[in-house]
């Protein structure tokens, strides 16, 4: 087969490429202590792919949770007066509320048997990102990494030192939001990537200065990608191929809102 | 070529497939009046493509509102005094704000010269859609379509019957968010496909049932595809490949909270 046969049978009608959203299928149960760089190395092999520079991987949180240990059993766990009075009230675990509010640092609302509330990392979620489900166990719990920039950044420099190839990492996790129902996935951690694309200052289709359109691509991408994964299907690990990000540092946190500059809130 | 080595040519290294956003490039501006199925089809045909069954058409607000004539001439609008003294204060058009002001049915927040309020559809947004990028005219703001949905369903119906294909249409806008920076692409209207993916009541992979697990898959869907459009490119119509919705009639309204259930407001 020649490079003209190839290129007219993969793009089909010549049909322009796009961005491609790729889970990798098939990843096993991350335990404690896992090397995920070299899980995520299995996971590309193991779909016939290569990694390539200006991919970006992005993996969910409950795996990076669990390679980094970050497992809480119930057991061990004494709950507070206000966190046995609140599950009480709402038939919760106590245990689990108690570890909820202990990942808290600020509560937004705690009625019907919801916490949102914000994270020492300065997200705000619901139940602080404590997450029960995927776990191993009745009595498990999950924890959101401790710092999910740091967690990226060792990603990308462990695949970039052992694939050689320059990624950018996101780290996602489902979030609830205002006024809209159902939870989207959002970037908790970025790395190798500017997660805000700033259009101010340029000039729309009609010439004029564009000065409100900061987007928010990083949340975008890790949106994109939970189409592919779903809940109930193991895939950790999603490649998203040919989307033209801005190589940066990153980080998760530049998307957090200064409180001050939030007329949202 | 056999259609063997046009399959090992088209997946590349026996690549999955995964979901593909192709953006549809060089569609011509919309006018009031405009056929927006016709434009959709010649903007598939300009890309050498073919719909088919199953793929999910997203096209900007601001291609519908064009086409169905909701530009506002500026020069044509009488402010309020509200909108005298707002605009006075934070250096804005008065016209302007009172456009806003008029699209809203609940003011959220209204400092530092934005106004976050509540459209009559339910939105919740900056400047209750109204837009002034990407128009043709220093005194012209856009507004958004007076019902997403049956704009959605328009376009659903008149491309099963011209190109024979089942679709889902989403029309995408970009919306703020509180806690989070930037902004991100969401679904207006939606036909053809169930906007919110409910996992609930299945079983995860450790077989407990997840209680909280509803997905606004069809803003996720808008998210993805605002990756391959760009605000400075001409491409309203992005084609989603590969994605298994569930068919259903669908309905962005659908993902509109109740207040009463919101937690997060």
């Amino acid at each position: 087969m020649t490079p003209s046969d190839a290129h007219s049978a993969e793009t089909d009608e010549t049909e322009p490429a796009g961005i491609r959203i790729i889970p990798l299928r098939g990843a096993p149960e991350a335990q404690s202590g896992d090397d995920i760089a070299a899980m995520a190395l299995a996971a590309v092999a193991r779909s016939n792919l290569r990694l390539q520079d200006g991919d970006i991987l992005v993996v969910t949180q409950k795996l990076v949770s669990k390679a980094e240990g970050l497992l809480v059993d119930l057991n061990t766990i004494e709950p507070s007066d206000l966190a046995l009075r609140y599950a009480q009230q709402w038939g919760r675990d106590p245990r689990q509320v108690e570890v909820v509010l202990r990942e808290s640092v600020r509560i937004v609302r705690m009625d019907r048997g919801l916490i949102i509330s914000q994270t020492r990392h300065g997200f705000v979620c619901a139940n602080a990102g404590v997450d029960a489900s995927n776990v191993p166990g009745e009595d498990i719990v999950c924890l959101l990494p401790r710092d999910p920039d740091a967690s990226a950044e060792r990603l990308r420099a462990a695949l970039a030192r052992q694939a050689g190839a320059e990624l950018a990492i996101i780290i996602s996790d489902s979030f609830g939001r205002p006024w809209r129902q159902g939870i989207v996935n959002v970037a908790l951690g970025v790395a190798g990537m500017a997660p805000l694309a700033d259009y101010r200052g340029q000039p729309d289709d009609f010439g004029r200065i564009m000065n409100s359109s900061v987007m928010a691509v990083a949340d975008e991408i890790a949106s994109a990608t939970e189409l592919a994964t779903g809940k109930v299907e193991r895939t950790p690990f999603v490649l998203v191929r040919g989307y033209p990000y801005q190589r940066a540092a990153g980080s998760g946190a530049q998307i957090l809102m200064d409180p001050a500059a939030d007329l949202f809130r």
